[in-house]
């Protein structure tokens, strides 16, 4: 078999920038790696076309009686901007003590590789394992996925699966994997309040109208209880209710709030009644205020009564909200709420759909749960128990992966999220890391959980 | 005597814009040409030295039973840009019609002409006329006149008189002079508020903290009442009660409510209950949110919680408002109103006393008005009646001019506010003109309330 740590330096090499044009070569090369590495160990590749970067699809397959999993990941990786804060050159991997440095090593090239490298090790030992195996690698992850939702309802009836496996969340220590077992949901928009149809001297005309930096600020300052829940009718409907055991799951993770609110640089914590810091936000959606602006907001003053003003609003969902139903609750909200003298706008901006699977064995577990994803999550725990030697943690994330929601939509899928990247991995940042000791137990854990899948171990 | 005509084209191509260092030859330029026609009318001349540019005082001495004007006026101008939207080159004046178009005609060099012109043809006239005339004229009013305040209180002695003529004010139409008998003072400050030490991520940490926007949204939008009034304890407290006088003196400017809406381009207008949109701009003071800012303000989307937020806040303020008072007040309420989850810092900006004076004869008139006071405004009813056709209106203005507050303040005198330019003239504008008409009227106004003050007319 390949050597992985080997596999993953040239991958990394690729400088396979999706959001700038000029790293097309970047692009194509880690492309052409990957769809190298998964033809050697017996795949066949197909790259299928998008707008923008391919997707690889590559495919091991065999009878429809036999299980069938698609494993996600993504070739493309941030910008490796800053440059002059990286102690090695971002696509020279590098490595010093148990990690290796460079752009993409965490997100997700080293994950991925655990993956290609486990598929690799256990198909050399059971050339005949009983299990279809999909890679399904995106190139425009750092970019949102745009083309991800329109590939899979394309797709549809080639991708039809029991569930997806994929590494590409954290987790708190280098021993305590996390599955992941919810994300949230988004749902953003600009809102834009007009007044006067020029600026206007605050001297000549001050007094005369309702400034719309007033007006932005009464509609903005309604949308929250003081208590920190979000005030728009029906916004909490949907939320499910947290499960005892999801308290208890996130309690093994031994928070301490007083460290937290440091790291953080707040005063205080301002959470709704009931929910601690680390519960709220994983079980609770939010509406935040992301930018704000209006007017002058230069040195000095400037005396005007500006014309416009806007803020940029997001608003973090969980299961079981919809984005859609909650644009449209939000926008009926800000419009009552409005006042009639001045004229608002409200641009849409995009959305996700939040996520939830439950383990099998809790409380909450659906009734008709597949017997596939139930052995899968019973196989991921005891390989993550015997490779890393403690059992997984199961929790919902406060972040969101929008195309888990959008692959639980289209393909009816669920998807078994296990954690291999650290808080001190760097990602998105100069310095970007991997652990290369986490890359061998990844590699010997998705070698367990596959084989399990297919019934064999 | 001169032909002002011909001096003001003279003066006008002094480009002496005072807040543009390159501009220093202009500033030098037009100090010594007003030095220059001002010693050959007879006046002596002393240039006060600031941190910035001079002032020229000018005078004309005589025995202290004769009374003592001062007429003040500024020798700079606003900057030019864009240069692209001028007919004719802004220092290169040109007449076309009855206008002569340059930046400064209006603002201030040709109503200040009109001041000087008169004074020549008088004392042409009358060599020996027994009134004290004092020309204070500045070259930073176009920069907030920062060096003014100082120069008054160390040249206090010296400028012991009886009023303050001027011109620098504006009028409604070409046969309707204003004088102007209030001005709005100011009072100015930045809110800032802080929430986490760094920007934070709003998946990762959306949830457990007030956002600093929407703490500065619940401050801001807790400053009016509905009903368009200030929301701040004791803010109204020392607002001078408005005499029927001057409503009716303002209902003689014959305003067209509708027609002001749809200049303004606003759906609605928005005023304390009782006042008309004229009277609350002139008669009542404001806050208003010159400029909000934070967070992510391009295009698209960030999802991000800022760190900071700010707004940058200024009050009108009336007769008998104290800024000071009032910047204790607001402070005082914006941190009680600041959540205790949040920090907020506020720094100091200007502020500008607000200006009353009320003419002879008026219900509200102070009893002991100076006599020469109120012969000077009884001679430029009379003057202002006789040329112009009508006699003038005596308005409160919504703008601030500070200075006017700080001679009132620092020498205990009033000022006579003569307006002489019109809403067409473009000030601080391209395409900046003067009325020629308005030039003569203006020097024969000048000269004869200047007589009359004298007691020779």
């Amino acid at each position: 078999m390949f050597d992985p740590v080997e596999k993953l330096k040239e991958y990394v090499r690729h400088p396979s920038i999706s959001a700038d044009s000029k790293f097309k070569e970047g692009m194509v090369g880690a492309r052409e790696f990957v769809a190298g590495l998964l033809t050697s160990i017996g795949f066949s590749v197909e790259m299928a076309a998008t707008d923008l970067h391919p997707i690889i699809l590559a495919k091991r397959t065999g009878p429809e009686t036999w299980p069938h999993v698609i494993i996600y990941g993504h070739y493309d990786v941030q910008p490796a901007d800053p440059l002059s804060l990286w102690t090695s050159a971002p696509f020279e991997p590098e490595i010093r003590g148990n990690r290796m440095y460079g752009r993409g090593t965490a997100d997700n090239k080293g994950p991925l590789m655990a993956h290609i490298a486990g598929v690799a090790s256990l198909l050399e030992r059971r050339p005949d394992l009983p299990l279809r195996i999909t890679f399904l690698i995106e190139g425009e992850e750092e970019m949102g996925s745009p083309s991800f939702s329109g590939f899979l309802a394309k797709y549809r009836d080639r991708l039809k699966a029991d569930f997806v496996l994929l590494s590409d969340t954290g987790i708190p220590s280098e021993d305590q994997v996390v599955i992941t077992c919810g994300l949230r949901g988004l749902m953003l928009f600009d809102l834009e309040v007009t007044g006067s149809k020029t600026d206007l001297h605050s001297g000549l005309h001050g007094g005369v109208l309702r400034n719309p930096i007033q007006a932005l600020a009464e509609i903005c300052a309604s949308l929250h209880t003081p208590d920190g829940r979000v005030n728009i009718p029906g916004y909490y409907d949907d939320v499910l209710d947290v499960e005892p055991w999801e308290r208890q799951e996130l309690a093994k993770l031994s928070g301490d709030a007083e460290s937290y609110r440091n790291f953080l640089g707040i005063r205080k914590f301002h959470t709704p009644p009931g929910y601690s810091p680390f519960e709220a936000v994983r079980f609770l959606p939010t509406l935040e205020f992301n930018g704000i602006g209006g007017g002058y907001q230069g040195e000095g003053t400037k005396t005007v009564i500006p014309s416009k003003a806007f803020a940029k609003i997001s608003c973090r969902l969980v299961g079981n909200q919809d984005p859609e139903k909650i644009r449209e609750l939000v926008y009926r909200t800000v419009r009552e709420r409005a006042p009639d003298d001045v004229s608002i706008r409200i641009v849409d901006q995009h959305s996700g759909i939040p996520y939830v699977v439950v383990p099998p064995g809790r409380s909450n577990t659906p009734k008709d749960q597949s017997p596939v994803l139930a052995r899968a999550f019973r196989a991921a725990d005891a390989a993550i128990a015997g490779v890393f030697g403690k059992p997984p943690l199961y929790l919902r994330e406060g972040g969101s992966v929008p195309i888990i929601g959008e692959i639980k939509k289209i393909l009816g899928l669920d998807s078994l999220m296990m954690g291999l990247f650290l808080p001190e991995d760097n990602l998105h940042a100069p310095n970007e890391s991997f652990h290369l000791g986490i890359l061998k137990k990844g590699i010997q854990a998705s070698e367990r959980i596959l084989e399990s899948v297919a019934g064999v171990r």
